[in-house]
């Protein structure tokens, strides 16, 4: 089924305790796009670049079946740039540089063809305003419409976030976020108040605690991999969302069910995601890599408990 | 199967966010024989009070099968005291007050009945001196060993800690405590470190993150159920504690597979110890809210990953 994925492709800059990088290619759609990939035969991008952004990262894209047709190349502009340090416990991170460059101005634009064919649309890290214009720029409401956001625009941006959370089918934030968002600590509560606020369906990602999925009443658990090195966290949420609505659109199925199967496909990607730099790991996995990462995760987290015991 | 615990009957008084106790009956050893005489009709004590422990709360214990003959009541002394208060996220806790009292000079006496007919033995939070002299003062080695300790014991007595981790079977801690032991940030390396120290597996508890076993190159992860209200998380450890042994105990089978059930049982009754103050919850359950809570456990952490998605 056709997705359509928004986001920035961009350039990252990263220290951790494992070490440093210069200029990189990141991006939540470049993670987005990446992660799908491996579920999606054909994916498209709206995004901006500027003439900086490298070519032959493109024609990658595009060998792996992402269509950049809604892709607008800023030739005399630069592309989006941050640059953080994570702490010793990888959970926290300051940004050190963030230029919003081609981002400062961007006005997606939806080729037409995408308009009343797009089935799963991924709303990655952006401006809510732009997510919002993305949404109202379709002609046909998508199947799942999945938004990914963040503190900084919940910090200056709230009205507008308030108004995609309205029209949106599936939020995922972090814990922290669900908290400031919610003004609820529990995350019991927290699911409570921000699902009123519009998306049926809430996935909190506590990074190597693993993520927790809302619906009605129902609760489902994912467990992080506890893994040996990690070295780097950064895009491990995009490369979620992408497994996560990749999966949905290969099996074209929105249920509770099926969506826990895609938090542990999309948690599986992720956890190859942070053992590199960037995008190294993520771009060169094999359909049998990931079959025995998830096989990992349902070996980590199955128990049998076939009796009474109390 | 006949299961010995040592700990603290003690007073705690506690203050959290959702409000503070006088002093009320609390201690490691209090938490883990409550939690395991849910699964065991008879357990043992070794443990000493002052006059000052309430006698009803002593024959409560007895009255749900706790065989007190270890225990050792001083008159003329009081019983250990701590209070504390827990931050806002309940994960830390600043300790106000700790009186050792009896525990200044305890020695533990080992009832001959017990010596040569202890299959299961936890050596609940004490000084490690304290829980070598009861695994030397045994005649026979029981069928399986569990210890919990704290950072705290780390931080003044890690030589009589090594000496007794090299002789248990199972190690229960947190994952800062982890960190601490093993010198190691990643759970991974620190639980092979750990595990070459002697114990053949460690349990990681993470609180409302869940927990971690590891026993060779096996790893399975809990949930924690997420919940609505956490009022007072002390005893959650303890309680964790008594009803993993206690559910082995009754099962007699110490296999990774029934571990993980006993994990199972352990958080279960965990999650009701800190849905309000000290014992208050842990000591009124029912078999069927118990067996309920597990049913809640496994709703959260099941999924079907029935077919090859990438």
């Amino acid at each position: 089924m056709s997705l359509l994925s928004i986001g920035t492709l961009a350039f990252d800059a990263i220290e951790t305790p494992f070490g440093k990088t210069d200029k990189i290619v990141g991006g939540a759609c470049t993670y987005i796009s990446l992660a799908a990939s491996y579920f999606v035969a054909r994916s498209r991008v709206v995004s901006v670049v500027g003439g900086d952004f490298p070519k032959d990262r493109l024609n990658d894209l595009q060998s792996r079946g992402v269509d950049l047709d809604g892709l607008q190349i800023k030739e005399d502009e630069k592309s989006f740039f941050w640059s953080g340090k994570y702490h010793t416990d990888m959970n926290s991170r300051d940004t050190l540089v963030t230029e919003l460059n081609v981002l400062e101005s961007f006005d997606p634009i939806i080729p037409d063809s995408y308009k009343d064919d797009t089935s799963y649309l991924m709303l990655g890290n952006l401006a809510p305003v732009v997510q919002l214009q993305v949404l109202e720029r379709l002609s046909v409401r998508p199947k799942l419409v999945v938004l990914d956001t963040m503190n900084f625009w919940m910090d200056i941006a709230m009205d507008d976030l308030k108004k995609v959370l309205k029209k949106v089918d599936v939020l995922t934030i972090n814990d922290e976020e669900a908290r400031q968002l919610s003004g609820e600590y529990s995350l019991v509560k927290a699911a409570e108040v921000i699902r009123q606020m519009g998306p049926k369906y809430l996935i909190i990602k506590k990074g190597e605690h693993g993520a927790l999925l809302f619906h009605g009443e129902d609760m489902f658990f994912a467990p992080a991999l506890p893994l040996a090195e990690v070295v780097d966290p950064t895009g491990a949420g995009d490369t979620f969302a992408g497994g996560f609505i990749g999966y949905l659109a290969k099996t074209d199925d929105v249920s509770f069910e099926n969506m826990k199967r895609a938090i542990i496909y999309g948690s599986a990607l992720a956890s190859f995601t942070v053992e590199r730099f960037g995008t190294e790991k993520l771009e060169s996995l094999t359909p049998d890599e990931i079959e025995a990462r998830v096989a990992e995760f349902i070996k980590l987290a199955t128990f049998n408990m076939d009796f009474a015991a109390v």
